[in-house]
């Protein structure tokens, strides 16, 4: 590689070998443009984690490099580490109107809205950021306005796809456009990203309009209320439930924030037409016949606050579940939801709903925002890049997505698979995946950004066998022990159980001192030390776990 | 109900409303019959804790009426508690010769196979425990030696189905016994619980056989060696996999300490036939042509330490994956191990190994050793009981199997729903659900019995916001401060992020103790209640966080 002329470098920060916290960076010389700044749930390993989010050290040590941050649609593994980035860094921002709505309330929220220069595009938009020009594409997915990105610089064309399916036959007639992609194509791509969700799923994902179909069926069937549960940034689905309800003369309640928030935006903005005077007041439809009745809830992942959950335990005050009406759950839970959601249909089903729940495939009720392979391969044809790099997804999905652009014809050794802070530098067209800049989780915690293994560790030391403090005092004149050792236990299991457990182990302690003080030991870490290892033993040959313990040694 | 009279007594102590810990009971006069004791696994709520198992206190109650205890098959969610059971209440245990076998293994481990009274039976058995005399029926099942139970009673006869498939092509030969299970209903069924595990699902469950002819092909396929991973207790598939690995011309080795203890109690009581030479130890595997060698092993589930987790890591010392070896997972996983099962393959891809992965209905390698229901239609269909009680499975799935009852003639109002606890007793041929005895979950930890709810409230509390100690001595002549307020935390993230966060808390309980002495309160209890308000508070106001404050005051 020659060391004087620029270099094209790629890299994600977050989105590969993972599903979550997607961001991509393209750098052209000293330009570097930003894709998605996403955030990930944490997993149940994580004690005590609100948010996942990237570890943007590579982006801070290069700040006077970084010209903005292109949002490809609104979903909240591209947009949710947006405020957490602009906390430590400034930039402009470009989104499509809706992108952009969805962002401004996390901007509020974090008091960031009057700092953050937001600059409103379309599919039509050019945009010059230093060496790197940027153009769009229009695409479908399970939100509205959603964009393709090319970015066109000296060594060559870049696409990165965004999220995508190809709706053939979308709700809101906005088609995917295929001729400005096939243009693209025509042109030259030198190296394509592509999404990997369904890399695993043969054939094409159905239409959306597929569902509308089945929620005018279950809607005349319903002989009482219909709750219909989604993701509230699915607007088309949210358009559709509108329309059956339109079509079976319901009016329709909203329940859960998110769901109220959305719906407001997208109706401002005209991405969702609601009829003059359906929408009304969940007390409102308390007081209508139940077959007059259409409710839109959030909560179909099974997330435990949220308004089906809450609905399901009868926990909701606004609105009961009766026996006889009807639950549609419009959406297929996420790998890690599947126990949550399963309880809730329980609940559900001893209330005396009619559950309809379920793979979307069986029951019509509910199609993937995300392309399948045969897409996928549609997109890699259309785009026939040279380089291929799958992107937004875990590993076998990328692997799969390999498999996919070998047989529509992209070289196997110009496809690169690569992990979160892996650079792809492309120079006279020759592609290197040599090294590696920054990249990982950054874990939020409250008002906190970062937290260490260490504390994760102890938390889940203390989830499992819980904690046992030793208070010891001695005199600051000739260490005497003065008051002591008290055991003082939460979380752990025998100090109630058992009989006198808590004594014994005080005495063993009291013992450890003891031989630690004839051998005139008298540092506070041995002593500790000792204690330590006294009770510890003591208490694992009893009971079979190993409590935290946690000396105290109080000199007075 | 005719006070008077004996009345015949259905109950469960676990098993509905939920999927494992399974323990029915039928009880006539003053003669309890026990179907099976099985354990679960808790999920990811209940913090260090190990197992869940039945609560026995009606059982405890009535110790002088229980008979004994009839074990249809060796899985753990009809076997895992037994051991608790019997620490607590000695009774004789019948079972098959391998589900003895199994049982045994548990009963060394617990110290109890000396005073066990057990009894091996088979389907043609017939046993007379008080006034309820038993007899049997085959069935299949992913375990050998399953068994459905007949109870006669006076009152009429009740039929347990156990967990079964109809697999009319089975793998040892051994049919449902479908001219039993005729005669049986054709004599009268008074009761019948069946299983509804698959109560869901469409159709009729493939056979068995189908796996063995995608294993064949798999291994057929493989260039290196073949690693199947799968449930240790499903015998046929061991089966299956010994039969490829011997087609194939390939030595097994086994991985896993389950997998191994079930080979060798198979192996010996003639389950598994293995062929003379094919089992050979993990060090000489490694030494022969990776094309020679087949390995099975555990942890199909994605449990972190099981085999295949460690292998998929490179974390086990005997084997290694290399790249272009074929990884089967003959194995479904359960709705809450996606996730742990996803990640295994992804790591075994990085590994460059092939992995055969997904659905049994799409790749072949697994089917389900539970019917569909087409074939609980059947069961239901050849016993044509009076009442029906669906068993076996979460409410969503007794639900369908209440479904599935009405479809093939059984009448609404004689099929009950139950939950553990809810007895249904019958008198004069009419059934009536409305008494409750105790019933619900045991939590097991480490080598207790019994956790309450407060100890999974700390650990929990604990686990999201950690701890925080907070000491004070104190004269005993006058209550004057000696030392502290010191502060110690575990697992609190602003602990070590902010400065001086912790000293700042010290000072907030250092004012309120002064004010409080002013006030010339003396009580621990208040002073306590003091500090940990007055740096809660503070804490709050500046993390958004609350650990969990323990209060010390120490006096000297």
């Amino acid at each position: 590689m020659n060391s004087q002329c620029p270099v094209l470098s790629i890299f994600a920060l977050g989105g590969v070998y993972e599903i979550g916290k997607n961001m991509y960076g393209i750098q052209y010389a000293d330009d570097i443009v930003l894709i998605d700044c996403g955030s990930k749930f944490p997993d149940e390993s994580l004690l005590g984690i609100d948010l996942i989010i990237p570890d943007i050290t590579y982006l801070l040590d290069n700040s006077d490099k970084v010209r903005g941050l292109i949002v490809t649609h609104g979903h909240e593994d591209h947009i949710g580490g947006i405020p957490y980035l602009l906390r430590q860094l400034q930039m402009p921002i470009y989104g499509t109107r809706l992108t952009l709505g969805l962002i401004d309330v996390k901007l509020k929220e974090h008091g960031l809205i009057q700092s953050t220069h937001r600059i409103e595009i379309d599919s039509k938009s050019q945009i010059t950021l230093g060496t790197i020009s940027v153009s769009f594409f229009r695409t479908n997915h399970s939100i509205p306005d959603c964009l393709g990105v090319v970015f066109d610089t000296p060594e060559g064309t870049v696409v990165q796809t965004g999220d995508f399916k190809f709706d053939l036959t979308p709700v809101n007639q906005q088609s995917p456009d295929i001729h400005r992609m096939a243009e693209i194509g025509q042109k030259g791509v030198l190296a394509l990203l592509s999404e990997s969700t369904n890399a695993e799923r043969p054939g094409f994902t159905p239409s959306e309009k597929h569902v509308g179909e089945h929620l005018i069926e279950a809607f005349n069937k319903a002989k009482q209320k219909v709750i219909v549960s989604t993701f509230a940034s699915n607007v088309y689905r949210l358009q559709q439930v509108i329309d059956a309800a339109e079509i079976t003369n319901r009016k329709l309640t909203l329940l859960g924030r998110s769901m109220i928030n959305v719906v407001n935006i997208a109706a401002q903005q005209g991405y969702l037409h609601i009829p003059e005077g359906m929408l009304v007041e969940t007390e409102v439809a308390n007081q209508l016949a139940p077959e007059q009745v259409a409710v839109l809830c959030t909560g179909s992942q099974g997330e435990p606050y949220a308004a089906l959950s809450r609905l399901s335990t009868s926990n909701l005050r606004q609105l009961k579940v009766l026996p006889g009406d009807t639950v549609i759950l419009s959406a297929t839970p996420i790998p890690g939801n599947e126990r949550n959601v399963a309880r809730i249909v329980d609940n559900l089903f001893i209330l005396g709903a009619r559950v309809i729940y379920g793979s979307g495939s069986v029951t019509g009720l509910h199609v993937s925002g995300h392309g399948s392979q045969e897409e996928l391969k549609l997109m890699l044809t259309l785009m026939k890049p040279k380089y291929f790099i799958p992107i937004h997804g875990e590993y076998r999905m990328l692997f799969q997505h390999r498999m996919l652009a070998e047989s529509v014809g992209v070289e196997h050794r110009h496809i690169h698979i690569i992990n979160n802070g892996d650079v792809v530098d492309i120079q006279d067209g020759t592609a290197r995946v040599e090294r590696k800049i920054p990249a990982g989780s950054t874990l939020v915690d409250g008002l906190g950004i970062g937290v260490g293994s260490v504390l994760l560790r102890d938390r889940k030391h203390l989830s499992e066998d819980g904690i046992l403090v030793v208070v010891v005092t001695r005199s600051k004149i000739d260490g005497k022990i003065l008051s002591g050792p008290d055991l003082i236990s939460r979380g752990f299991n025998y100090a109630t159980n058992s009989d006198g457990l808590l004594e014994e182990a005080a005495l063993a302690a009291t013992a450890a001192l003891h031989k630690l003080q004839e051998e005139h030991v008298n540092q506070w870490n041995r002593l500790k030390q000792g204690m330590k290892e006294s009770i510890g033993q003591f208490l694992y040959a009893k009971t079979k776990r190993r409590p935290m313990i946690l000396p105290i040694i109080m000199d007075v």
